[in-house]
């Protein structure tokens, strides 16, 4: 197949490139590089050493005889371009992951709250209209997050996108339908796949486009079997405050030395899986697309979950790091449950890769392998989601923040 | 009360700032004028006459002594002049009508889906991200429609916003929760009211802001009031194929000696509200704001539902017109049930005023009295909702494309 991985530059968009090639498909990146500019606004940088796109695919081509072709459009921004590509390119799939991805960011200051709102929603109305517009019939395969369901404390299990509902008709019966599970968003960033949904939603009712919308746990994890080729295929790995994830801060903070900062109570209960099978499920999802009229059909993309505290300490255990415990920048509930379904991935074959033994390799072969790296003043999340908690939460990177440490 | 009035140079906006003007409040119109530019794009005009803004309240304040000051600003694309202003002005409520309005426009090329996608989505977004910004606490009044629900053909009410939903908890238990009432928007221009759904539940969440979100009918007549006091202060009416709804074509069609062309069956139920119980409403609803922390209000604006050939037959049968069925360029169920809840602005004090009693001051003084201004080429609805569709429908004027006439 030829397939278009828009935002293939990113975290999870390389190693699917690299994966899909490896498969034998004609895959062409397109990502405006936005995420390399915002290390450059934040200044910061991957742990890992990472390579220009154009050197990473040379490197692809040498070792495999593959081609990834790189083309640099903005999808937000560049509607004519991209309208152009796709007419001229027709791919047979899309996988779409070019979206600003951190929350922490989408909530920084007013500026990057429309930032994050209108990169998000054009660059997938855009991608739909262009569809629409050329007529042309390519699966369309989204990351979505798990976060659009919110995190709930009722404790009930998430099911794969839609919950069915009985509504009472005027003529006291009672009718299911099946809804888009109510979006409870906690975030602007997560706000945005909110309104994707809904943005899906309605091209595949007008227009009959096939969309696979993937709601995703929070990845971890560095290496796949295809950047593990060459040291310069390696994946970026974010730590800092706004795009590192809560596990790959606390790996840093181990390497470092740092006790591992956890918000709150850390009972917040979050959804993950590795990159190995992020990469894997997005080829199962291609392989499985749905029929033109059918509804958008949604995965849930994660293995485990697991409670923040419970991180830590599996961390702790493993490095001897000491745990501390910080206000929390969010406006979150401090603890939730989280039960989510995930049945059709692995009736599609999926073998998760467990925490339990994947974690060990992160923190030898990456976090430490790469400490020196590290500039310890960017992994404090520093993030407020409103005004009022910034004013409890300053930032002080060496750890007179920390209200206490066990 | 200071209060503004986004997009107070439209239908819905110019009277409501008269009615709120007149009742004492100090009214501040900010608009682009985009609909004037609109008007110039498509070659139609408002087949009453329309001065300038700046003329109408010129013609207000000499009439009543009362001011309204009008703002030259663009929600969507001017942040900084938008947080500025609000900032200077720190208005006690808000009343948002400042949106792309027009279903048929929104589906008319891939420009007119962007441009609506982009000014709905910003003009609500840049307006929530600069009240937090700023840190100022108004009452927001935002006009959504009723087509964010869709038009169902289960025959369920529609309740006022919300929908008690039994979700089964892991421990086999059933929690009831409130939600959005779920989204089924039949165009692009119904989806970007759907988005506006969710920006204003996150804002409300995160930062308490205190928003009432009014879902709408079709509003039909023409004055109010305040618009009878002086011929220059006359409000808009379209009869164009885009913005003109429903029910003025027919009162046009009328007017000129044409057959009233229903699309379809003509078995689609809509909602309606007078203009004069549209301002009335909007007055109500900003004497009841909701406390801050409290979810989004959402009330069901309308008085009364009507199916589109009975409207038909009711003109008809006052003008003597003739009826005929054109094929339907909109993707919709041919025939709908539509009943709808609207209890709270009754309690609080609403009295509608019905088509059957108001219409045929309509038919003479607006549709008969401004005949000679009709272009009788833009009456026909040309915007197709799918390529599919568009073959189907050709346009024209002079009646060719009419199925039969009865
Ligand atoms: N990383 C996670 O843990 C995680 C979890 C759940 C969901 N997701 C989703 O998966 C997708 C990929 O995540 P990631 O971690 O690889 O993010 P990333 O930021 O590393 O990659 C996103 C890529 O998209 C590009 N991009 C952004 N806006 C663009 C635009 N307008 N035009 C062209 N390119 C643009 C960026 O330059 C970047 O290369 C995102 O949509 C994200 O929301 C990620
Ligand atoms: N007219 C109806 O039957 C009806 C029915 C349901 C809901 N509504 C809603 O009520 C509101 C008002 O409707 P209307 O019929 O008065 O529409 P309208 O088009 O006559 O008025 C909208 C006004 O907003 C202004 N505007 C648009 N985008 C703007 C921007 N980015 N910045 C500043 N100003 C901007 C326009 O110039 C115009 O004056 C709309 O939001 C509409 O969706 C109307």
């Amino acid at each position: 197949m030829k397939i278009a991985v828009l935002g293939g530059d990113g975290f999870v968009g390389w190693p699917t490139a690299l994966h899909l090639s490896a498969k034998g498909h004609d895959v062409h990146i397109i990502d405006n590089l936005s995420r390399r500019w915002i290390d450059t606004e934040l200044g910061v940088q991957s742990l890992t050493p990472m390579d220009s796109i154009q050197e990473r695919t040379r490197i692809w081509h040498a070792e495999t005889g593959r081609r990834i072709h790189f083309h640099l459009i903005d999808l937000a921004r560049d509607y004519d371009v991209l309208k152009g590509w796709l007419a001229e390119h027709r791919p047979d799939a899309i996988v779409h992951f070019a979206e600003q991805r951190a929350a922490p960011y989408s909530m920084k200051t007013d500026r990057h709250k429309n930032y994050t709102v209108n990169n998000n929603v054009n660059a997938t109305h855009n991608l739909l209209n262009a569809i629409v517009e050329i007529g042309i019939d390519p699966h369309l395969v989204h990351l979505g997050t798990m976060g659009v369901y919110g995190y709930s404390t009722i404790g009930a299990a998430i099911p794969e996108g839609y919950l069915p509902v009985g509504i009472e008709t005027m003529d006291g019966d009672t009718v299911t339908q099946d809804i888009l599970y109510p979006a409870n968003p906690g975030s602007i960033y997560h706000m945005t796949k909110c309104l994707d949904q809904l943005l899906f939603q309605f091209y595949a009712k007008n227009d009959g486009l096939r969309i696979t919308d993937l709601h995703q746990g929070i990845v971890w994890g560095t290496h796949t079997a295809e950047t593990k080729l060459h040291p310069q295929l390696i994946n970026r790995f974010d730590y800092d405050g706004d795009y590192g994830t809560v596990l790959n801060r606390f790996l840093i903070q181990a390497a470092i030395g740092h006790p591992l900062t956890v918000h709150g109570t850390g009972g917040q209960t979050r959804a993950f899986i590795h990159i190995q099978d992020s990469v894997r499920c997005i080829e199962l999802a291609l392989s499985d697309a749905p029929a033109k009229g059918d509804k958008v059909k949604i995965f849930n993309q994660m293995t485990e979950t697991h409670r923040v505290r419970d991180l830590a300490e599996m961390i702790a255990r493993m490095t001897g790091a000491k745990i501390a415990f910080l206000p929390n920048p969010r406006k979150e509930a401090a603890e939730n449950e989280l039960v989510v379904k995930n049945e059709q991935f692995l009736a599609l074959g999926l073998e998760p890769i467990t925490l339990a033994e994947g974690l060990l390799e992160e923190v030898v072969d990456v976090a430490k392998k790469f400490a020196y790296r590290v500039d310890r003043s960017r992994v404090p999340a520093v993030s407020a989601w409103t005004k009022d908690i910034a004013k409890t939460v300053e930032t002080d990177p060496e750890g007179k923040r920390l209200k206490s440490v066990s």
